[in-house]
């Protein structure tokens, strides 16, 4: 077996064996397979595709380039949660507390951001204290004690991919659903979670542009989950607009704390409810009906609240001490109008100029800065009112600031936050 | 403008300008992109393609990234040759002098030989005290003296396609006709000629497997030939069994002698004057009918034969010291019939194998080993003749080797040897 052979092969469009992909992978991580080998044949996939068997089987031989992680030592069903990436996206911090107040076990690794969209990790951390790197042994206890544990995923949770991925990420081979879907699910089933639910963000402001796209991605990620024997539900979320009101990482914390509290916007909200609902459904093995009513209470009753404070303290994190930038440009409307659209991947990219995400590995996060949105889709705004607001001690040109936001005399139609499941 | 962006574009099927293009090939030759970058660039334009401005635009910055070499000092037009490579390819060694004897200028840098296709330069190097490496003005002195003058490449002839070209070669992006052509093409023009004859091999024992293949990549050269302003004709060839009756270094100089000498084996004798024939053409504007007539004349009566000694004692060789391994092995045929197949690809392995090809670049050539074919296809062979003779001191087991031969009942059809003219 030789590499050219390999790559020759997927030039052609003819299918690899698993053999071949264990040796791709066995090879490249022995440095016997160069990089730009590697980049050679990614590129190959990445035009030609893979079936849904090498699609497998190229998740499965990168999983075996690092360890699986045992929860054997955990009571009850572990559920875990994977959001493709949007902007401002701090559901897991309302869909996890709620899921483990009702039982589910959460022990999850979680990455840090890389480009606009923040890492769950990188939110806790704005949080005073908060350890993400953990022994195994105390989050296995943490997870047994309170329900529920995240950590920051550790150097040997398929080292595969992470190489894959840097290498993806500098030679034009990033888009592809098979190599998309392995590396997601390469994670997860590494993870060693029972049951898997993935949030595939769909729309302006994420990887995935159309619903058709995000469809082919869910199912390739669902059919992998099953071969493996997880349970896997993917739920297809709008993500043309900012999640809730705020970007940047202590915002977020804040407003993820509010929504538990029952003071959160009401689209995002109903998405956390729909969310936690999926993973208590699948943890106790009811029907989604039934899960939806014990999510809908333990909400009003704020018992996710109570646990997101309990997990928190859990790791040494101070919940009343988060701290956000006091300085503040308040972007007001010269206009008045219903407000038909955001510009998303612009006011993203403007937290991340400001420090609130990573361009390069190693830039250190400025957990303070960010952007709180007053004005949401289809609201009105008088002349006058504030439109959002940047926490910021920068310059900025409000007129600039302003373009973001595009308005109409007519309300525009309703959105829709939920678009389909795939099991 | 940044590499991802231009991989992008190629991977999305869209042309790149002349500027992207030139941008590449300068930021390669520079290291500010990377192997890993470029070979993802190749495998790109592998599977999808380049039109035919983009493959002018690569040929054009692949030139730009060395030295033209400067003809101007040349009385006469120099017409240049290039065979895309064959098994027992000598076909320059018979054409080029032949030609000279006509008034061609030949002034002819020749790459050598990696693989089963044997170099010209190393060919001429068998013969005892031949010079390759002639400075420029020499060079150039020896062609307005004698007619002809053939050297090795200059390490500034085209720095971007050897760099280039041996990162395909390492990550299987060599089949690609854009590649291919703006490769060739390149260091044709750069080479300084006036017009361009290009051999394009076609068959088993050829890059070019078949007619339509070779037909596109013929096509491609012609092309970029003319948008350098310099004519162009390529002559699509059978390559389906070794030219002429000799695979070897030596072996193939002393039948190369024997052909001028008009003692040569029929088919190959043929192809060299139709070839010499278009060289004519070119160099004086008359039509291919006058041009094999004055071809006809030289080679019957030895002009070429003579133009070749003189080229060769020019060049400090001594024809009368062409050394040929001593030790032979005749191959007897225990069948008799007629051959319908030889396995050429498998024989030119063979004369690889004992020393007569380079397997890597640093490897040294035995110039006296190899094969002599006693019967070619179409020939009938009794029991007891010998098919051919393997020039060697190692031990190959006989029965092995006449499994190389297949003999049928029946005569089979005459193979054509120029299938076509392209212009």
């Amino acid at each position: 077996m030789n590499i050219i052979d390999i790559i020759n092969k997927k030039k052609n469009k003819e299918i690899l064996t698993s053999k071949e992909i264990n040796y791709v992978v066995e090879n490249y991580m022995n440095d016997n397979i160069t990089d730009y080998q590697m980049s050679s044949l990614l590129m190959a996939i990445v035009i030609n595709g893979m079936n849904e068997a090498e699609t497998f089987n190229l998740t499965d031989a990168m999983i075996k380039s690092g360890k699986i992680l045992d929860l054997s030592g955990i009571n009850g069903v572990v559920v875990d949660k994977h959001s493709t990436g949007g902007i401002g996206d701090k559901t897991s911090l309302v869909v996890l507390p709620i899921a483990t107040s009702l039982g589910v076990k959460i022990a999850k690794m979680s990455g840090r951001g890389l480009g606009f969209t923040g890492g769950t990790i990188d939110k806790l951390e704005s949080i005073k204290g908060f350890k993400t790197d953990l022994k195994t042994d105390t989050f296995i206890k943490n997870v047994n004690n309170i329900g529920m544990s995240l950590i920051s995923q550790t150097e040997d949770l398929v080292p595969a991919d992470k190489k894959i991925y840097a290498l993806r990420d500098v030679t034009g081979t990033t888009e592809s659903i098979p190599l998309i879907a392995s590396s997601i699910m390469s994670k997860k089933i590494a993870s060693g979670a029972d049951k898997i639910l993935l949030d595939v963000k769909v729309g302006k402001g994420a990887f995935m542009k159309n619903i058709t796209d995000a469809t082919l991605l869910a199912k390739e990620m669902v059919k992998i989950g099953k071969r493996f024997n997880k349970e896997t539900i993917a739920v297809l979320t709008n993500m043309d607009y900012p999640l809730g009101r705020t970007i940047g990482n202590s915002l977020e914390v804040i407003e993820a704390i509010n929504t538990l509290d029952n003071k959160g916007e009401t689209r995002f909200t109903e998405l956390c409810l729909h969310e936690a609902s999926y993973m208590v459904s699948m943890a106790k093995n009811i029907d989604i009906k039934s899960a939806s009513m014990l999510v809908e209470e333990a909400f009003l009753s704020k018992k996710g609240l109570e646990k997101f404070k309990e997990f928190v303290s859990a790791q040494g994190g101070d919940i009343n001490k988060i701290k956000v930038e006091e300085d503040v440009i308040k972007v007001v409307s010269s206009k008045e109008g219903y407000v038909r659209d955001i510009d998303s991947l612009n006011l993203a990219k403007l937290c991340n100029d400001l420090g609130a995400g990573r361009k390069n590995k190693k830039d250190v996060i400025n957990e303070k800065v960010g952007i709180r949105i007053n004005k949401l889709y289809g609201d009105f705004v008088n002349k006058g009112d504030i439109l959002f607001e940047v926490y910021t001690k920068e310059n900025l040109e409000i007129k600039e600031l302003e373009k973001n936001f595009i308005l109409t005399k007519e309300k525009p139609q309703d959105i829709k936050i939920i678009y389909k499941i795939i099991k």
